[in-house]
């Protein structure tokens, strides 16, 4: 970072892209909010009532916003060290992304539902865990799931190939006069199943398909211990156990906090007993 | 509490806000049974058969137990040494909206709805907490959620974000033709099928849908492990570990403690039973 | 227990309510299956196609099954040493239960109804936990269950009230017009939906509905997080920690296996180190 | 395995069964894209729009793929040094049913949902967890799961019975005019119910009906905790203890085995490090 610290770039850079300085997390919380606000106007807007009531509200709230982002934008561009970095980082993308749709419309205004990539400026918000409060949190999160992944993934392809063959299994029992019209739809019938999930707009009709599918219920019943019982043990694991609440005795020589039933140091070898 | 212990209003006191006396228990016994019996009837009364055959008894019971209540009331306020504290805590709002809404229908009859609003002396109910046999295991169920609070809210709001981008996804894929006819409907839509309730008045239609859908309630099915992971692993750190659970006995000649089930002290080898 | 061992009564009451015995086990093993077989016949039965085609099957059956169980209940009746105490105990009124609809429809023809008590002799089938391959495994997890049992009830206290405030509030805001036609009803709502099981046989159809239902939603994905925290801590808990993996040595003087690290027989005092 | 290992069986069987060398992963890695490729042939094929457009194509890819998969299998039966052995294995008879298929539809052609035992195929991706990166994982999984099976099975055992009982007495409360028309019918419901599935197709429609449903779906809520518990209290054990994965280096003076962070024995207090 070869910009001064003290130059109009260095300040703002540490403003818009920092979050320890008192102006770098005012910053953060009004982006937070101009893009939560930004959110709910795009929900809104696709309400079809709400959109033919207020049409130009809504055209002037999005003009508005998309110059608020612009500008930001431009100003993260200008003020970062190595702008190319930023332009194809997971945020630089986003944040074009959640300001190009609305110049598009301007070449081909029928692009009704290129406008609602809009609502991709919601992954902004992640920009939040940045706060402090949240940094610890979502980091013993990240690291638990980070170390399930592959457990998980291994039960994902299981349930995968369970749900494939039960699929199969009911697309020749209830046929496709009970709606069980192709292996796909029966296989999205399957997940909706085991997930127990159960919209219902797919069900049983014969009864070997009703005994197969209480057999699947249960079976999903006794599977979904298994995500739970991953994540929960990585869990109880990337936290410091309870077992190092054993009473600890800091060593008088090198003062290193040493279990009590320690006779020496074990980091200078003093010793710890008369 | 500068009230006199043996004047009327310190016993009045302890009594009624206190539950260590024999005369305290039966008060709140018999409060919680008039509390509960009050809500069965407004339940009941609610039910259109059952409030057209018997709309005078309902008038009565409910006179009945507003007076109940308001005398109640009254005591409380009169009891309490701090009555102003009283008025405004939470029983204390909660007491009141339990009365008032009967004495609103004088002024006026049609305010139908505004009864309803008694049912909030429901919450007078968590009083039962304050018996001994719940204090304990309350106060663990509560120190685990409290101490997880945290983690909760930052899981809440991955899955509020991504329910949002879900939405939208299936708002675009599905369109209004499919009765995704909003993001705020197709959002309610992903909220159904993540948390696996699975209504089935909004399904997918489209193929693109079902599979997008099928990704979402596999995701569901391993997202459902986070919380109960946190969860799990508060309420396993906040209780004390099984082994200090087993009776320890000291032993007499060399003080290390000893399952009580122990001959032998293991330490020194003096014996622990006569 | 007074009765000779040797003698009739005795040899059946060991063969009858024993499971130790080989003719023990032998006996039990068919009454499963008897059992086992009455309950498919009852089932079947149900199904009105197959009720109409094998009508006088299903009676011969019947009354096979009712003779072959009323003479074991007379013989269980003449082999205990306290006939009374087996009579009012748990399986002594249900094995009566699985009798007598048979001998009332005798009497009173019509009681369709009544013949399905029959089902209860299902509950028998708890009298394979006996069975030592279960007998360990059924009471870990009866003490499991047992001992959060209390922090359960608690948790359920809390899940009532709260199921009885949303559905008021749910009856209030979608109305009768909407499939809410009285409070109860909107609690077997509020039930459906916080337990994810979602029937949608009851939807929300206004905005306001929809938004509260999907914060009930999310809601009760975290709160099933918290009975399956209180079971798995409590089971985790009821079995040997894994801690007692460690090394274990035997005492050469008695026999019993003493962790690695202890210096004498904490059994037999006998010195387990040179 | 008299087999030479230099032998063009050897080579083979080197090859086809092991995932060791390049040259059998590189196999393995092929077929395994094969297998995923003529799965979702099958899958697409099922669809009946899809399949009228492109039958021919269908039937050159089935072609295809069966003389790919015939080679292989005759392969594996010359390459294994006990061919028997082969055939009779559960992969053996899994390959030989996803060709059989394609050869008998030419005795009848009309065998359309024979065709489908194809699917079967998948199951043949299991082969996948050879993959030195998921075997691990897998064993763990499974190590679990099997340890957990006894417990499970007493759980499933009292959960049918429960669903027996739930579901007679649904059909005595409901009735056949409710939908509930039989014993299997309401067992049927009492499943979708208990484990959270909830498709909708059979509601409650009784008060009483209403009632119990609530009971069955909170009790569900309680019970889906026992399995997770289970499996996770197993998973948390078969799993060695976060402690133990440090590094050990044992002690050159006293031999007792010490972090290898530590300068000094702990026990002896003899230097570690030079």
């Amino acid at each position: 970072m070869a910009i001064n610290r003290n130059s109009l770039r260095g300040k703002l850079f540490i403003i818009i892209f920092g979050a320890n300085t008192k102006r770098g997390r005012l910053f953060d919380v009004f982006l937070l909010w101009f893009i939560l606000i930004s959110i709910l106007v795009v929900c809104l807007e696709s309400v079809p009532k709400i959109r033919d009531q207020y049409e130009s509200v809504f055209f002037y709230l999005e003009t508005f916003f998309t110059i608020i982002f612009t500008v930001e934008y431009f100003l993260r561009i200008y003020s970062h060290p190595k702008p190319l970095k930023y332009l194809l980082s997971f945020y630089g993308i986003i944040d074009l992304l959640s300001i190009i749709p609305y110049y598009l419309t301007y070449f081909s205004p029928a692009s009704h539902y290129l406008i609602t990539i809009r609502i991709l400026r919601l992954l902004r918000v992640f920009r939040i865990l940045k706060l402090s409060s949240f940094v610890h949190h979502a980091q013993v999160l990240k690291s638990a799931l980070a170390s399930s992944l592959q457990k998980i993934t291994v039960f994902m392809l299981f349930i995968v190939a369970l749900v494939l063959i039960i699929g199969t299994i009911m697309y020749v029992v209830e046929g496709e006069e009970n709606g069980f019209t192709s292996i796909p739809q029966s296989i999205y019938w399957a997940i909706v199943t085991i997930t127990t999930v159960g919209y219902g707009d797919l069900t049983p009709q014969t009864s070997l398909g009703q005994v197969i599918s209480s057999i699947v219920m249960i079976m999903g019943y006794a599977i979904i211990a298994v995500p739970t019982g991953i994540v929960t043990v990585e869990m109880s694991r990337s936290q410091p156990p309870v077992a190092s609440k054993v009473d600890q005795a800091e060593c008088l020589s090198c003062g290193k906090s040493m279990p009590v039933n320690a006779n020496f140091c074990s980091n200078c070898g003093h010793p710890l007993k008369e």
